[in-house]
């Protein structure tokens, strides 16, 4: 159990078996079936979700009811909304299982305890957040200055793992095309 | 000199008269004329500016030479390009003065210097990370997710004095949109 949190983790910071005992007590186990959420937007988001198997999206929903996925998170990786997690206002995500999925949660009092515990986890934090910025800024940019030709073949570059599980509609939305735009971009790419 | 930088700084975390006088001893002042560069792309960025006076734009350029605002910076704001800052490869951001500026740098090993000399200033550091994630949060949320006419309206609204101070083709840029665009709505919410 938390058997890849606790790998990812001690890649990160040295903990010791007596300090792994201690920060298990901290976590919560979680399972969603395919379309749960763990997340609806106007909560608050209360915990941060590491996912252990499966797949989750993060995605707003707009005036006309249009959604646009804001990331994707695959086994290995951190989910939230950091942003109402934070601050404690209602969240502008959605986050919801898009195939059956284990998480470890980490509450927002678990995180103040391990910190108390464990004040080595503070650089693990600190990291996730470093990460999770300059995910984000690499993301802004391409979004800004990147042709959807570009865009597209980044992000099969970056990801192949996402472009082999996830539907191509969801992808349409991540990359803030339609479902057309995408398929005509694929077309033109298997033909060169 | 320094006045508003210590003045932020102290809203977050408490510094003694001791600690101001150390301090200064790893920040370096930088005058910038209009039109002048702090950081140009496949430069390493190597230290984070606060503006005490003027302002700054970070921006990328795309391969047909189009400009894609991705940050303003005015009197108390900061900037850089986190990405190149903290991971040592070459910027992605081009950071130039828009109108004549004076900054405050801190290098990289003078922010490893004062971690050492007042540990509590990691807090801050943390903080301004956590900022700047929600400001880029934000940022995309909005380019995924609202109207033009929406995006405008945030961007006067969160940014008045940017909206003042700023050429409106930049504000164009910052917005992903063309200045004919931009115009149209303006004229568009105007009329209403």
């Amino acid at each position: 159990m938390y058997q890849l949190f606790f790998k990812k983790l001690c890649e990160k910071i040295d903990l010791t078996d007596g300090e792994i005992e201690l920060f298990k007590k901290y976590l919560t186990p979680k399972k969603l079936r395919k379309k749960q959420y763990l997340l609806q937007e106007g909560d608050v988001c209360k915990s941060i979700a590491f996912v252990e198997h499966g797949a989750l999206r993060a995605y707003t929903v707009d005036d006309k009811g249009g959604d646009h996925i804001i990331q994707f998170a695959l086994e290995g990786w951190t989910v939230s909304d950091l942003y109402s997690f934070l601050t404690g206002e209602p969240a502008s995500y959605n986050i919801e299982a898009i195939e059956d999925s284990e998480l470890v949660l980490i509450t927002k009092s678990a995180q103040e305890e391990i910190l108390k515990a464990i004040p080595k986890y503070e650089l693990y934090t600190r990291l996730q957040l470093t990460g999770a910025y300059l995910a984000m800024q690499k993301r802004l940019t391409s979004m800004l200055s990147l042709s959807i030709e570009e865009r597209y073949s980044n992000f099969i570059n970056l990801y192949p793992h996402i472009a082999q599980r996830v539907p191509q509609h969801m992808i349409a939305s991540y990359l803030g095309l339609s479902p057309e735009t995408l398929s005509r971009v694929r077309r033109k790419m298997t033909s060169k």
